[in-house]
């Protein structure tokens, strides 16, 4: 059910983005039990004139390695699953791509159980 | 209202994703009530590396012609209308654009109707 | 806390996209009550082929110029607010970068405090 949006600065890996994404995948099937399998990414690389970020709000030296990640989940989600969620994804960032733990920004979208469709035009998520 | 974001892999017609679009704009009209004219779209073609889809989640058998449509629309649909909503946006696509059936996600995301600015710096929903 | 995402057809001053950021950024500060330098931003350029909008909804006269802007930001502001982001951001773009007032379309997405990490896997805005 996750949407997932990666936005980060122009990597000369072709392949980088999607190594992050494998980690947000990961830590969502861990912290807010997602199926497995449940996986659906939208991946985006920028040029620094159209990847802004402040390099210390809130006393947090971000670079431009940062990773911008937005995710449009079902609502019902507790404080303590989103805050274990931020946690698995900085760790995971930090641990398989060597992205630094100040330069994991996220944000949850919540949405109903309804407003999904997978594919065939039906509401799967719908009893 | 809604505001419209199609992603899909990079096709070699360029006029392929605004066919797209205008399938969903029209399939938003007779389901949601729509007011004509209410078309405001962003559309995106990505390589392979940053598209990102399961094959067979929930059993449905995706290809690289998937089709991800996220809507922000104003709160207030039934879940019926939904429904409506993703059958019409799936078989308009089939029938219009020959995207398989197994091929069309979508997501919407719900706003109050104070939260739109159409023009001029005014909340033209605000009564 | 906002993540802002500006989507406009290619301008060929490569800075024009930053510049319209720093209106939104100003117009959060003084309406909304945005912390000085919480300032994060996703800017993208299209063709015209994948920037879509209606040249007449709501009697309001678009042009290629048009400017989209979606906020993401924490719930709790009030219409009076919104409106008044709204007013800022469009006169800003006016007067700053030349933009039409009709021209500014805004949409924002509410969500918790606690659907945010600024970094080190930490929901910093719950208490």
């Amino acid at each position: 059910m996750p949407l997932v949006r990666i936005d980060i600065r122009r990597n000369p890996d072709p392949s980088y983005a999607r190594k992050l994404g494998n980690v947000v995948y990961e830590a969502l099937r861990t912290t807010f039990g997602v199926p497995e399998r449940d996986n659906f990414q939208i991946l985006n690389e920028h040029d620094g004139d159209h990847f802004v970020y402040d390099p210390s709000y809130l006393g947090i030296a971000r670079t431009d390695g940062l990773v911008y990640i937005q995710l449009t989940v079902s609502e019902g989600r507790s404080v303590e699953q989103k805050k274990a969620l931020y946690k698995a994804i900085a760790e995971g960032l930090n641990v398989e791509a060597g992205v630094r733990l100040e330069d994991v920004f996220i944000n949850l979208v919540e949405v109903k159980p309804e407003n999904w469709s997978f594919g065939n035009g039906v509401a799967q998520y719908v009893k």
